[in-house]
């Protein structure tokens, strides 16, 4: 993969702006980091208090801990097909 | 739900502390901020130069892209289970 291959795209996440270079869509890019503006925007709305840095690190919290709950109900999934399998 | 029922945590994540309130057990927030201590300083390693609010931005969309990818595969999963029910 040679760096030709990559693309940049510059992105918005709360207020500030990201060169993000990656091998996904455009589309893709903007719709990961819309998401993440979205998630921050929300948890600002319930904290006020909390500075961007704070507010990011919590946001990734949040995103981790679906991520987390995702892996086990994919893993669970699996388990099923895999008991369908073996009748 | 009250509050009572809510755990209160607190978690350092890149030498900053934060207090976790949830319903998770201690157990799961510790895990959770910690593999997002451990991407914060993995992206770091590579982007001397980001201060931590950018790094930590960055950060949540590298876990929101992994969640989208992982929600994309568990659709897939879905879909093999629910041909192999019609079948």
């Amino acid at each position: 993969m040679t760096q030709d291959d990559k693309t940049r795209i510059q992105v918005e996440i709360y207020n500030q702006t990201y060169t993000i270079v990656g091998e996904e869509s455009a589309a893709h890019v903007r719709l990961v980091c819309g998401l993440v503006d979205q998630k921050m925007r929300d948890l600002k709305d319930n904290n006020q208090h909390l500075d961007t840095s704070r507010l990011a690190v919590l946001t990734a919290v949040n995103v981790m801990n679906d991520y987390l709950k995702l892996q086990e109900d994919y893993a669970k999934l699996q388990r099923t097909v895999e008991e369908k399998e073996d009748k």
